[in-house]
């Protein structure tokens, strides 16, 4: 056999420049139940049927390793507060916590170790901003469920005598602007912008930030705006980098997990487009600006979702693409019409065969017609599409690590999840 | 922020020793239908738990990147044959297809190449050697299913005059010692030793050989021998390593797809065993020979396992190690048996509970009681263990990449089934 030439592949992103120190920035994205099946389902999802090529997507220009996701307390399947918190801190601890360990001790999370290290820090989710993946970052309670006293901590949370978080990007005003507590108008005294209406994102000029643009969570990204994750990290990223010290930022997609709960394909291929052209925003800042490491991962998959399903070898993302609307408020709009199949085509570029007609009209029939059609317009897309499900929770198959950028090669191979935080931590601290 | 020491974890296998030249060995193992959910049930399958700590596994030392299995014609979902002649020859096809691309025509694969290059050749498999996998090493036709043919190629399949595989060890007697043709008298005629009996195995000592330990394919893992294919990889590795030029070996955990097909978790987890140990073996003799390359990786996922399933946030694998044969023969042995419990309790170590009695009880009335039985004793211990499956067929979600030793740092990151024999293929050529 002939002598080879050397090979350079793993190497392109181990070279001494990218190890030889810390990056200045980092941006960390979490696609909440977004396990292999998502990313995988999300090429053939992407893919132009005009080219005979499978077009790569941005997932499969940064995937570097995997990591397991399972929590210190249950057998082996986390949910999204233990293992953002497996994410933030680099320890396990059980189902529910948020930043706090097994005896439910605070634990210090890598955005208050950037805090302290005087780099600016965001958190930006598509859920409210104190759900439980981004709680996890910047605030510390026995159980993801209290929202209020989770919201509380981005104020009393304070690290060296300041806020923690210097942009937060997301939903949930009824949980800052209380009755109890106007945690609103607390920020603003500590000299923030506030702002409610997306529109008014673009004219966000200055930090410290806070933008609550829904009551709780954005509308899904099939529904309302498709790329409303992409817009706030593109705002986030071109404010962050305005101070000097570096900073550190957690951008979630919150929604596939949603979706995936749901079991509704079609929302959760919209939410991945979202939170895919989120990292691509991440990795072209990446690229303007070398000093900056991205890691992108997920908590956990959801749902079991499976690409082929109940023996058919193929899965038609055709029929997905097809679907404009996730399945609850099309149910809604099927059970208030009088003309079902004109109310279907308004929302779905395919037509019903008569079987499926008939599975809606029994389904009117029942005592919740909404509810039962909820059930019949999920069973039609997945069956139309070879969509399959297991759950309307989550399991424990290992989640993807992608990484770009300076110290990206640290992130290759398998790892677990806490290991993810240790690494980041090494950078930070 | 400080500087940081450098950053050693992707170069560890991309140093220059690695990479300066091709291996002179490479060692090629295939997980029939072995997803992503097949490597992380098995973490868990088997932890000790004993221990707080969960055991890393083989797959866990040595993951390096991810795979895209889509074939040449149907929407994204592969079969065997396709797939394995995207892992042995770097071209896409068409499900079926045994090393012969879109037109139906012959693909040069590595083995061949292998052998031209002077190196020794091995394939190893649970199934009848002339399964597709294996198949689309050696053989070539545009049938999965002509396994008098594929047989014969083995024979007729001249590589610089020569046969094309120096060390066959496998199931499928009946395609060899066939009326219409003995190829057993024909490989023999070529100097092979042939034996047929497992316990001849330890005593065979010289190439060129056959052995065909079975009618068609092994029994299960969990119903016979446990360590048949660990067996088997530890003689090939002895045989093929006494030739000067190097080899080229092709190990395939056949039956992990066969107990995805089946939805049997059990099945599928004692054949995931077998195949571990297998690469372990494999491992260690890279250890012991650095100028070796092992890579590991699945042509697909099968049955759309989940880990987690039904809304439950656990995976039990005590119940899944307390089965103790297949769901067939032990669903045969209910059906005769006239005390069922009795039956059950000789092959699970836990009981069935009332209603599982009834389960069962009720099955056998039905006019086919061993089918019935059959399916209600994998709904049993799928419900029992908390496992999810989607289909009796295969899933396209992208399986896992595992490369140690010289030249695995070639193999980091995502990339297509095709691409992983063209790196290999490069070694060779």
């Amino acid at each position: 056999m002939k002598l080879k030439t050397p090979l350079i592949t793993a190497c392109l992103f181990a070279s001494p420049a990218f190890a030889s120190e810390a990056p200045k920035n980092i941006i960390y994205m979490i696609g909440d139940g977004m396990g292999p099946a998502f990313t995988s389902a999300y090429r053939y999802y992407h893919d132009d049927p005009a080219t005979k090529e499978i077009e790569p997507t941005v997932f499969d220009s940064i995937l570097v390793g995997m990591a397991k996701t399972y929590p210190d307390d249950v057998t082996y399947v986390t949910d999204s507060a233990a293992s953002a918190t497996a994410l933030s801190s680099g320890i396990k601890s059980y189902n529910g916590a948020v930043a706090v360990d097994a005896n439910k001790k605070p634990v210090k999370t890598m955005l208050e170790m950037a805090k302290e290290q005087g780099m600016t820090t965001g958190l930006v989710a598509t859920s409210q901003i104190n759900h439980a993946t981004p709680a996890s970052f910047a605030a510390h309670n026995e159980s993801r469920r209290n929202y209020d006293e989770i919201a509380n901590d981005y104020i009393d949370n304070k690290v060296d005598d300041q806020l923690p978080v210097d942009l937060l990007l997301g939903g949930g005003v009824r949980y800052f602007e209380r009755e109890d507590r106007n945690l609103v108008e607390e920020f603003k005294q500590q000299g923030y912008q506030y702002i409610t209406d997306f529109k008014d994102l673009p004219a966000l000029q200055t930090l410290p930030a806070l933008g609550l643009f829904a009551d709780k969570a954005f509308p899904f990204a099939l529904d309302e705006n498709p790329t409303r994750l992409a817009e706030m990290t593109n705002k986030a990223l071109s404010l962050l980098q305005r101070r000097d010290n570096g900073f550190f930022v957690m951008i979630e997609g919150s929604q596939i997990d949603w979706c995936g709960h749901a079991n509704d394909i079609a929302c959760a291929m919209a939410e991945m487009d979202d939170f895919a052209k989120s990292i691509e925003l991440a990795k072209a800042y990446v690229d303007a600006h070398p000093d900056t490491l991205l890691v992108v991962t997920a908590d956990h998959s959801t749902g079991g979702l499976t690409i082929g399903a109940n023996g058919q070898y193929q899965w038609d993302t055709e029929a997905i693409k097809g679907v404009h609307q996730t399945a609850w408020p099309l149910a809604m709009s099927l059970a208030q019409s009088h003309d079902m199949i004109k109310t279907w085509n308004a929302s779905v570029d395919w037509e019903l065969s008569k079987e499926q007609g008939r599975q809606l009209a029994y389904a009117k029939l029942s005592e919740e017609p909404a509810k039962a059609l909820y059930k019949e317009v999920k069973d039609i897309i997945n069956k139309k599409s070879f969509t399959g499900w297991t759950t309307k929770g989550h399991t424990a198959v290992d989640v993807q690590v992608f990484a770009y950028g300076k110290g990206a090669d640290k992130f290759v191979g398998s790892q677990n999840n806490t290991d993810i935080a240790k690494k980041l931590i090494g950078f930070i601290q």
